[in-house]
């Protein structure tokens, strides 16, 4: 159950990952989608292990997705509400996360409304040299990383159904519209796609997109394979974002920016920046539309574009996520620790 | 895993169900019941499968019932509850419903406050070709076909013990007291039983009870078996209701009746339409009660009532509830679909 | 799957319980953590059985607990929640032990706001002749016998590590520090380590150990092991409790206690009987300090004790909590009963 090319036990933001993850993650994500192909779905991969959800900020659709991957890998799974727990009596984080490391842990999921916190669990479970790992499943405005892998599988599998690879990408047009500046999706996005040598284009309004926003994308990466510097441009109208575009992500825009000023109203927004089938005629005959979800039909993107088949990879998106999760489980399962896992 | 008698993808209302189905839920419950008697209580039947509870209005009681008759068929379990969900977040029903089935849900069990959810959520699934089957678990005040399902399980075995069968309600007479007017129980209830030929007897305060209630259930039903057209009797009060009966139905009285004015009081309901002791010695002497739960003791049926194991089904509704819906997600899984499941 | 010494159906109160019951409780755990450390960590004990989780009050940490411990024996696990429950709707909660008794459960593990509740539960259970038991996760302020039971394993593991007894406990000195008066924790305790030898001493504010406290402890215990009489020590200073202390537990210190006017706040209570490394210094050098959990850091403990591998069981108690909770529920599943289970 180790795999020569992954060596993390823990994945909480994909700054640095390597394009020969990325490459690990798709593989095995791809062998994990075969797996979910046959009438018997389970794999014994994480037989006895427990996979505890830690979801400080409630998700639904997250700890599903999550909860399925851990099943079909026949783990054990803790899920963790903060409504009923002891975070309301003075616990700190780090108590809670040490109590579930103490009652058999082997996997974290963590989703917390604060950026930071799977990175200083993450930082504590190494601290204690206990070899569990920790998956950040949304932090603050900081990262999903599981998000934008599932994209990165959905994408690489349009492209190429038959042998997939990242390479797939390179110089490949990716727009990115709509909240950006929040967004901890854009900001994985970000990272996955330039590693893998696309060309992403944002698109928001100034208020959602501050030129500031750049400079923590301006780190350098090891390029390997020859890749460029990350690409990464900036448009405060949709028009050239979308010109010529193999891909456009949609971003899911939150009611609550507008009591903070930064959006007139849903309307408003929607009129510049909403996409439409007459929009994104600009874009390449071949575009394909993605949505982390859940959407509001008619805001970001129109309904008749979320429901066509052949341009929508909304539904397709949620399915990929749990053989995407499965992937990451599996890998970070894996990985030797000293001594206290196998 | 297909059974000739059975071709339905959903269980939404018992409108149409004809005879033979009813049957064939019977035989098929009773075999289950048999398994749950064993040691072993799990068959393989929906191994690899997903359940899903889509529960938009919160039920601890039928959700566990639903949970654990999935697990004893090891199917997978997802449970989807609104409160910390993707709905708050302007997410439609419909986009809700199609992210578990991208998940990879094969059965959703759908409970929902407003009436024809269940119903809008099959057709779609029907629309998209998916062979993934709806079971309505209550939606609204329309029908909660596996309470009526369980209710006649309860009934026919109560007759006969040995060799139940739908034949022995034939010309049995069946009280039904209370909330009609609001009551998904009732009206699921009415199909089913007066199909399998019971005489149907409905008692409660006209408030609760208007004399249009009965419109609905006019549609000629066909019967090939011989049975005459449904017989269904209004009562504004409890004595001829209960006059020979068989069996006596109680059905839970909402305390919001008293808000809307539909109700001086419980005491004055209790006094007019509560079962005690007294009152039911108008029934016949081998006379039963059922009550769906949860009772409001001394108020729908007196305590002596509901805890006299000779006179009350009660218990052995909830019992019989696991083994019906066990044969339910069964013979739903079972129908071969387009080629998306098998 | 049966014990010669073994013979209880419920698991309600310490109050009774004999030093041979607490010695198979060791030992059962002891095989069970030896399971735990197994790759495979999983048995076949409760396989096909229901235990079923009724949390009146929420808990997070003791339910996960018992998750687990269920998990691991193969059982299924249905888990009451009263917020979207039965309850709000008038059912009595005996009427919901019973809905879920009907349903199939073989265990129950109850906790209750109100002490009693479990005991109440487990007459009825025994009344209906149906072979449940009933496992006390907490009622009130009156007991948490698995909480004790895991502690008593913890201090008996600590002493002895190759061959643990419940006699290495006898003459032992235990403080037990904090808000002993409403602490269900602290009575639980008192039973096991008096019975099993040890001498308690305890610490706290006046308000919070008035003198009547002890009259309840009173009860002649039975000793065939030529033990002495229970020995308890009251004191209102942490000092003399310390002094020559094996083993120091904190009590949890609620903050509702402010409000009612029991203490003037944490810092003062801190300052008099919050524990620091200086203060235990008056302990043996061997001194060990436990914590039920959840901690509030820096009053009843200091952060560095808490931390201090050397010193704390915390995290242990917490590891051991599940293997002891295997032992309950296997020992309580293998209990004969009248023919309804077996």
């Amino acid at each position: 159950m180790t795999n020569a090319a992954w060596d993390r036990h823990h994945i909480v933001s994909l700054a640095d990952f390597r394009p020969v993850e990325y490459e690990t993650i798709l593989e095995t994500a791809l062998s994990f989608r075969e797996v979910l192909s046959r009438r018997t779905k389970k794999v014994p991969a994480l037989q006895g292990q427990v996979v505890t959800n830690l979801f400080f900020e409630p998700s639904t659709r997250t700890r599903s997705s999550f909860e399925l991957a851990a099943k079909r890998l026949s783990a054990d799974i803790l899920n963790f509400s903060p409504g009923s727990s002891s975070l309301s009596k003075g616990e700190t984080i780090l108590d809670t996360a040490k109590t579930y490391l103490a009652m058999g842990t082997n996997l974290m999921v963590i989703r917390h409304a604060q950026a930071g916190v799977p990175s200083t669990i993450a930082r504590e479970m190494d601290r204690l040299g206990v070899g569990v790992g920790v998956l950040n499943a949304g932090d603050g405005q900081h990262e999903h990383p599981s998000q934008a892998l599932l994209d990165l599988f959905t994408l690489c599998t349009a492209l190429n159904q038959q042998t997939p690879t990242i390479y797939d990408l390179q110089g490949k047009k990716i727009a990115i519209v709509g909240d950006i500046l929040h967004s901890r999706v854009a900001r994985s996005n970000l990272w996955s796609l330039t590693a893998c040598g696309a060309e992403v284009h944002l698109a928001a309004p100034p208020t959602l997109l501050p030129k500031a926003f750049l400079a923590a994308f301006q780190t350098p990466l090891e390029m390997p394979q020859g890749f460029l510097k990350r690409q990464i441009y900036l448009h405060w109208q949709l028009a050239p974002a979308l010109q010529d575009a193999d891909f456009v992500m949609a971003l899911r825009l939150q009611r609550e920016r507008m009591s903070e000023h930064l959006l007139p109203s849903l309307r408003e927004y929607q009129r510049s920046f909403g996409l439409t089938r007459d929009r994104i005629s600009r874009c390449r005959p071949t575009v394909k539309i993605l949505h982390p979800g859940p959407t509001n039909r008619g805001v970001e993107l129109s309904s008749d574009l979320m429901d066509d088949p052949e341009l929508s990879l909304v539904s397709r998106q949620v399915t990929n996520g749990v053989a995407v999760r499965m992937a990451l489980l599996y890998l970070m399962g894996g990985v030797e620790s000293n001594g206290v896992r196998e």
